[in-house]
């Protein structure tokens, strides 16, 4: 299919945004950074290790893809700005597949108004997906996981806990139900939400992608604080408590511990007021790791520990 | 090893280039794009299909898989800013291979003044390295490969035929002569002439990564004319014709066709002078097509044939 050929080929007749200056199939894509810096971020996922084909459609795995790759974006208060894609194929791969796969990829990329700027396709033994994202700060400062302080509220925007679900539910053989496996292989992050937090002050901000707790330890390890959750203030959905109830599984374990759903998870001082779509969801305090309801969280007894 | 681990753990201690604001360990890079433009390329590399651990120190592939990706900053007139990485490891890859292969991405970046600012590393069936690098075109327009206009001077810069010389030489067994051995293990893209020659107003360039006489193609195609590439302009280096010589060999096809050196090649009107380091090597005329000497290439006779 040649390097570039099928990215090429997907992206002929979709629209570039404003912003991309030179698109693919020359030896590098130009996209304006108004800002006068980008941000950047790579992640890789492949098959049978991040995804598999009989769980999801390519159009899926395209999507989160870059879904995981443009919510590290917006982590840090930035816009994005267009995603890069390297993809290793399998030599038997149906090229249907791999068009599907870009199409996915531009799927999700077209929710923020962006496109696939350039990538690279090679031969591998197994599916291998790299997405790289560019972002614009529009002014702003990045927010880091380094900036919590003592006194700062902690704050969530988009789901917990569903992606986690899915993944039991199709780990035990079923296809359903559609709300739980849909989120377990399209994410929906949380995307304005990160800007929003950066315009609203947030101190640190990073997203959800290993599970709520064992994340906020990594604002709480490079900011040098305590985090407590409190489990009154994190919300369970109905939907989730009905599955797990289903499956014999605690729901608030999904929420607090399931990864995946790139929910964005930030600190705001708390004087300011949360910007829409971010709820409260615990405190900053002196000292370090992370706790819930002031306790080390050892998960729900009979059921999987978290760490 | 963990997101970023291994990355943050070969990145610790080495400097940053002043232009890199948020360096590996948050959710994404934060690069200064001072230009306003940002350029973008992506490559991967595959073991047994890019590269060989037995042919080459995890080292020497690091340096490599950075240096194909500089080359295409450098291809469109800009200077490289900040690379990512992306690397999927097999379980059982000692870690200090991977080491020495961000080792290895570490040294070549510096070689241009800039560092590894992020990455992703994960689990793989095979050794996969993808790599993004970001570059400023320092208020330049960026030169495709559309712009050559019948009448230019084709011109080339670096070295051509050394790593198709080496790649020959490793392929029969043999471990020496080290020049040629050593040009496939680790090319040396001329990463100053693409800026010089955009600022001497190149009108369309690329690196060659596949061969001369196709990747002049790429320029014939997206700039609509013909281009005829003069033997006697081209340069064999008796070191080749000596390796050619023992083999059995065709150098000045090496030098042709052969691909992974990184040269930059670009077309310049016919009134400028060519800057330091770049060497004539044919013309531009209406029409479309790669021809030497003004005929279709065949290959030399009882050696492969291009195209």
């Amino acid at each position: 299919m040649g390097e570039f050929g099928l990215i090429e080929q997907v992206t002929a007749g979709r629209e570039q945004s404003p912003g991309t200056l030179l698109g693919p199939g020359d030896d590098a894509a130009v996209l304006r950074a108004p800002d006068g810096r980008v941000v950047a971020t790579t992640d890789v996922l492949v098959e049978q290790v991040h995804f598999r084909l009989d769980w999801s459609t390519p159009h899926q795995v395209g999507r989160k893809a870059v879904a995981v790759n443009l919510s590290d974006i917006a982590a840090m208060g930035a816009v994005p700005t267009g995603v890069l894609v390297g993809l290793g194929c399998p030599p038997d791969l149906p090229s249907s597949v791999a068009e599907e796969l870009v199409g996915g990829m531009w799927e999700e990329a077209q929710q923020v108004g962006i496109g696939v700027v350039g990538g690279d396709m090679v031969s591998a033994s197994s599916l291998t997906i790299s997405v790289t994202a560019l972002g614009d700060l529009q002014g702003r400062e990045p927010v880091t996981r380094s900036g919590a302080r003592p006194g700062d509220v902690v704050a969530v925007a988009g789901r917990l806990g569903w992606s986690a679900a899915g993944l039991a539910v199709l780990g035990r053989g079923f296809r359903s139900p559609v709300a739980v496996v849909g989120a377990h292989r399209v994410p929906e992050p949380p995307y304005a939400a990160g800007p929003q937090a950066a315009l609203a002050g947030a101190t640190s901000m990073m997203d959800v992608s290993d599970g709520l707790l064992s994340d906020l330890g990594h604002i709480a390890a490079a900011s040098e604080v305590a985090i407590d959750v409190r489990t009154e203030q994190v919300e369970v959905p109905q939907r989730l408590s009905e599955v797990a109830s289903a499956l014999g599984a605690d729901a608030r374990h999904w929420v607090l511990t399931g990864g995946e759903d790139q929910a964005l998870v930030a600190t705001f001082p708390a004087d300011r007021e949360l910007p829409e779509g971010w709820r409260a969801i615990g405190a900053v305090a002196e000292g370090s790791g992370v706790t819930v309801d002031g306790f080390t969280y050892e998960g729900p007894s009979g059921w999987e520990h978290w760490r």
